[in-house]
């Protein structure tokens, strides 16, 4: 890493700070409720982070939205993963009709899903909503598509070339950035997601470019390697992590990111900007939440970490940023799954806060009474 | 323990055996659904438990229902608790009124509420209805209380006589089979719960007669007991199991335990004989499936253990009966809250079971395609 903070000519974020007030002030309801100091652990400490992110003493989590970003990588071509390039469209596909897993929790919450393609190679159909699951009815909920001019652009193998030419990497953090701003006013909460066959490879170089890791200790299997291809990969990280030594976040990401991840790391830049709670998914999206608090080190108080993958990579950079996620489910999927998983518990730690009897209230006998 | 199994004369149950092939049935579909295989972890075993408890390769999480038990313990003349004994009573009323934590995440999930006394000392209000919160909205939502007739018995000081009389055990075990009897014939969950003040005590005292542990590492703070004060309830812990020694777990259960923790006992049989997954809560409600499972091992097939309470008893049971809960939040607090914050990830786990699309229906490429 480079010392000398870099600066991006068109964009130079700026974080508000936390609001101290609003915390307090939902600690202070808090400890009025009707139950021991502390006793809901995690969910009254998550609507006291969510009173300072949102500026409130009243936290919410919703409106919340999914928004998952999709990209190919040509470092596929090694062999890095267990399902061919082609996947990354048949998903698109399949997220816009309903059946994908993130799909189908964000149906079930109640929450918006947008697709945004930053680099799918393969071409794939918009439906016209034809379902294919027989049980999708579809209560008003419908997934959109955005197709941002940076799915026109070419990638790099990272083994090999850049991921991304500087015109290519300014185009993919426009998209996240974007993304967010076109999220309705009201959003409170954004679960955030990505698709890219292949995208556990640059995942794990930027966890060894900036953690100073090593290969073999980040990089895993994926969606299914077995153990001969699983060193082939090994291989692969180390050469891309290799051609990123000693250069900065930003830097590390343009040169063995991907377009997805460039896009997640502005969407959740850009989420502390609007005061949006980012609920951060498995490894891909920690990769961009990685960066982007190298980049603007305030930005970590506006994420909720949702969900710890299995892919090491997670942990070594869970355990850097110094953050133990909501969930171990065991999840090793990706596509906002892990994030929509803790959507339900951000829910029920607002509504805890929200509606609650104070022991005043419910004439309930407090400690001090004994 | 004794090696000669216990029988109670008016109840022998009988627990189904597990649907291996509805087990089969969901796992097959599991295999098909558009994800790499096993890759939703935790969600995808839940799916395929909930169908071989259900009978059904459709697994579902609803209806749900919640049942908390609550009762009073004599043994809190010890000071053995942070609370006055008059906060069960109150809490009685808190929970009809919808301001109780539980109440207000079963409201949220759309589950109903039913409190049984089975000995709460102190008079409480049935309210009828005058909200203690103003959010409150009832929206059709009306938890309902249960008197049951062993509300009326009297129980004992565990430090120093029985917990129950033979008479008095029958009717808790009565209350809980009783209520799980009269959930709606439809019921697929029932989270449980438990109020009463000074009911760690117990469940300590269990888990040192079952488990052979001692009192220091199984007797923890409660709801926040200060050092002197925990060194107290060591010894009443101590006191209580030195009365259980070598006794079978019913024995253990009626010296040393409470009515409400029997009534969960005799709920978390009944369950698995009408193939009701059971949602276990913290440690009050693990104690009563702990003495459950020793009485009739094959319980512990029917249980979703759903959150790990700060208790330190509570980790030594779960590690006994070797399971890992879904949830870890810090909680210490009981009252179905864990049990409660739990039921979002098996709703989850079914929508997505049932909704997915398959690889062929979705025309995605799968792993052998490469």
């Amino acid at each position: 890493m480079t010392s000398a903070k870099e600066r991006l000519s068109w964009w130079n974020p700026n974080i508000p700070p936390l609001d101290g007030r609003a915390r307090e002030g939902a600690r202070d309801r808090d400890a009025q409720l009707t139950k021991p100091p502390g006793s809901l652990g995690r969910l009254e400490r998550l609507a006291q982070t969510l009173a300072a992110i949102q500026s409130s003493s009243h936290p919410s989590s919703r409106p919340a939205a999914t928004l998952i970003f999709a990209a190919d990588h040509p470092v596929c071509r090694h062999g890095v993963s267990a399902y061919p390039q082609a996947v990354t469209a048949a998903m698109m596909q399949n997220f816009l009709c309903g059946g994908a897993a993130s799909s189908v929790m964000a149906r079930h919450l109640g929450v918006a899903l947008r697709v945004v393609d930053v680099g799918v190679e393969n071409p794939y159909d918009v439906p016209t909503c034809h379902d294919t699951t027989p049980a999708a009815e579809r209560d008003g909920w419908e997934p959109s598509l955005l197709r941002h001019d940076a799915a026109a652009t070419v990638a790099g193998d990272i083994r090999v070339e850049d991921a991304m030419s500087a015109q290519t990497f300014e185009l993919a953090l426009r998209a996240g950035r974007d993304a967010v701003d076109e999220l309705p006013p009201d959003t409170r909460v954004v679960a955030l997601g990505d698709m890219g066959i292949g995208n556990t490879t640059p995942a794990a170089a930027i966890a060894c470019s900036i953690l100073g890791a090593t290969p073999e200790t980040v990089t895993g299997h994926g969606t299914g390697l077995d153990r001969s291809r699983l060193l082939a990969k090994i291989d692969v990280v180390r050469d891309a992590a290799a051609r990123a030594e000693r250069c900065g976040p930003l830097e590390v990401l343009r040169k063995v990111g991907g377009r997805e991840i460039a896009a997640l790391t502005a969407a959740i830049i850009r989420s502390a900007e609007r005061r949006i709670v980012a609920l951060i998914d498995g490894v891909i999206v920690t990769a961009a939440a990685l960066v982007a608090t190298r980049f603007e080190p305030q930005v970590v108080d506006y994420l909720v970490f949702a969900h710890r993958s299995r892919e090491p990579a997670h942990g070594a950079m869970l355990e850097t940023l110094g953050v133990q996620p909501l969930l171990d489910l065991d999840f090793a999927l990706g596509e906002a799954t892990g994030a929509l998983s803790a959507l339900s518990l951000l829910d029920l730690a607002c509504v805890i806060h929200r509606d609650m009897a104070t022991f005043a209230d419910a004439k309930v006998p407090d400690r001090d009474s004994t």
